[in-house]
């Protein structure tokens, strides 16, 4: 089962003003759509970043692969390995942490290895899930990912998702959402308003939404001493805080002065950080990304790690399309140590997606697992051509939130901690 | 793929008298075959331990396996677990460390999970090294396992091996392994004679072997003084020293104060011993089997783990038969993460096997990775009637070199540390 050829497609879709400690979405969002071929004609789909600079490196990762076999994940890695090379700027921190050498290669070979995976599911007539030690739940629960949000992006019409400027606007976007997707579990995209809106809002849908479990995330905007504060602020109120703020050292020292969990995509990115955060016990909870901790089986390996720590487990989620959430339900109903509802940014693109529409589909906020062989979805080709086109004509090839930001405030700073 | 019938036989083959801390080995060795029949007549293998209480864990498992997809491994481990159930004596220290609830249960897992891969590799017309990543190595080295022993059982012939009271005798020992296996590594089990004399025979097998990686294993048999003081004339001879005290604390104290990594396969048996070794950096390497740790799959995790937090590998070994050493080949095949040659009793079985002839040998102290589907044997099944009359009449039922020992030296004491 050798591979024959690799298509590596960029895309981009609309995206809302979602705003972060960073900025604020563009009104495109990138993402590559990878198809791997084999001799046999079977094809497998993975889905990672559309940013120029990592595209490039899927692009000439994709070139080492061909003639090897679907099956040898590690001479796949290797060859990922070979062509990203040494030469890997490894200081980049953005709202998925550090980049380092390990990482780069793990986040290149991701969609590659999701899609051997979804080759080898079909041709063993299998669902991806089944072949990662198969479910342990039918449906993954998803959380409604909320935020801060202008009415459209500057010159154009306001979006259906309406604007979210402060406690009210999130109340009212989150009933949209769990109306909609019947989530049972509420995320807050924080760092965006001073910590007090954010503890008031964060209130307001405790007192909205009783019953659901809620988490703030200010992608590390805030100071050890803020951090500390709002977290005995909202004592009783959030399952867990996400990533405060910066850094292991940091996390550990809030950790030990507030009550509930901490959790982060950004200061533990790469199995290099596994020792010093459990070390110094900066986490509660680790928010795995299959696109970046080296696809479905890496990421396997690294939650039985965390089970084996005694830290608990959710998902990261960027924004993405059908494929990514295909593997993100298949990987999260086999893993027994998912301790907590995923995160998605899919309501956000609003029926867009290169995926066939059927496969995929929330029933009280959770995502059955697709039970077709392999990732069970399937690419609609007119889609995936509109989607190129629009990443050809739209003019962004790296996502630059602070950038988009200054545009409308020239003195905005995505320097942290802010607060 | 359905499990249609589980078949579980006991087998018996003769084990010369080989010494250790606990005592010397019996005339006879017990392992336990499993057979897994699919629905589909596909037939899948797996190995374990022979000891009644254990074997009759198996046979109670074995009935709740009927009907579940071979698959959906989360499955078949939550089956063994709930006939496992909670009743399981958890203080017993053996040579492999104490007994868990986990450990019980991975341990009961393991041959089914073995099979079920062995069925899933056969199904796919691909070997097990492929279903664990692909192979990064196309033979597994192992070590030359020297043994002090007897020349032959009190009241039978002597064997082919001959004695090894001493020093010279073990060298000579190591001389016919290594001509007849090709070993590029030797492992001395200690624990049998005074310090002084193992550190001699030690330092007898550096002379007549000086390119041959040494390791020297006395099983928890000596205080923390007496392994520094061995640690430390052994400075530059050994490339680990293999659990020369007891728990995770004992080895703790000896690492920090011996210039050689320690090994273990004793204070380190279950995922619940990781994070205390861990912090107390007690071990450099750990020895990996299958048998306890949960099958393939869940050592694959380990690895990684192991890997994560700088701890090399190598694979640990009781006696065992050809299913086995297929299932541990593929698996140090597949695993980036092995470090050292791997242990193996094999050549003490001289040649007994349930395997049939032909698909496992040694070249230059490795075993190549076998070629067919799945682990890529095949059950001889006379020489499995065979082993399984001898079950039958040998008389023994659980494995206890201390009472044996006794019949010959009634003085003797396993009560550790001896020395």
């Amino acid at each position: 089962m050798l591979i024959r050829e690799v298509r590596v497609t960029p895309v981009a879709f609309r995206d809302p003003p979602l705003l972060n400690a960073a900025g604020v979405h563009e009104p495109w969002a990138l993402r590559t759509i990878v198809e791997v071929v084999t001799d046999e004609g079977l094809t497998g789909l993975g889905e990672t970043y559309g940013d120029l600079p990592h595209l490039s490196m899927v692009r000439e990762a994709a070139r080492l692969l061909i003639g090897l076999d679907v099956y040898h994940h590690n001479a796949v890695y290797a060859a990922v390995a070979a062509s990203v090379g040494a030469d890997v700027v490894t200081d980049h921190h953005g709202l998925t942490g550090a980049t380092t050498l390990e990482k780069t290669v793990d986040r290149v070979f991701s969609p590659f290895e999701v899609a051997c995976l979804d080759i080898k599911g079909k041709a063993a007539g299998r669902p991806v899930a089944d072949l990662l030690g198969g479910k342990v739940r039918d449906a993954v629960p998803y959380s409604a990912y909320l935020f801060y949000k202008w009415a459209g992006h500057p010159g154009a019409e306001p979006d259906s998702f309406g604007a979210a400027p402060d406690a009210a606007g999130l109340v009212e976007q989150a009933r949209l959402l769990v109306g909609e997707y019947g989530f049972r579990s509420i995320k807050l995209k924080g760092g965006v308003r001073p910590p007090e809106e954010e503890i008031e809002a964060t209130l307001a849908l405790r007192e909205a939404f009783p019953g659901h479990p809620l988490r703030l995330d200010p992608n590390a905007a805030w100071s050890v001493e803020t951090s500390v504060k709002v977290g005995r602020a909202l004592e009783g109120v959030l399952e867990y805080l996400e990533d405060p703020t910066p850094g292991i050292e940091g996390m550990a020292s809030v950790a030990r002065r507030v009550p509930m969990p901490l959790a982060t995509n950004m200061c533990v990115v790469t199995p290099e950080h596994l020792p010093p955060a459990v070390r110094q016990e900066a986490i509660g909870v680790l928010l795995l990304d299959h696109h970046y901790w080296g696809g479905l089986l890496r990421s396997s390996h690294v939650a039985t790690l965390c089970s084996t720590f005694g830290i608990g487990l959710s998902m990261h989620s960027n924004s993405h399309l059908g494929v990514s959430l295909a593997a993100m339900t298949h990987l999260a109903a086999a893993l027994p140590a998912v301790t907590h509802a995923c995160d998605t940014h899919t309501p956000w693109q609003a029926g867009q997606d290169v995926v066939a529409p059927g496969a995929l589909r929330f029933v009280d906020g959770a995502v059955p697992v697709p039970t077709g062989p392999g990732l069970g979805v399937e690419l609609d080709r007119d889609a995936l051509a509109v989607m190129n086109e629009h990443y050809e004509t739209c003019g962004i090839r790296s996502r630059d939130d602070t950038a988009y930001m200054k545009t409308v405030d020239p003195s905005f700073s995505a320097r942290g901690p802010r607060w």
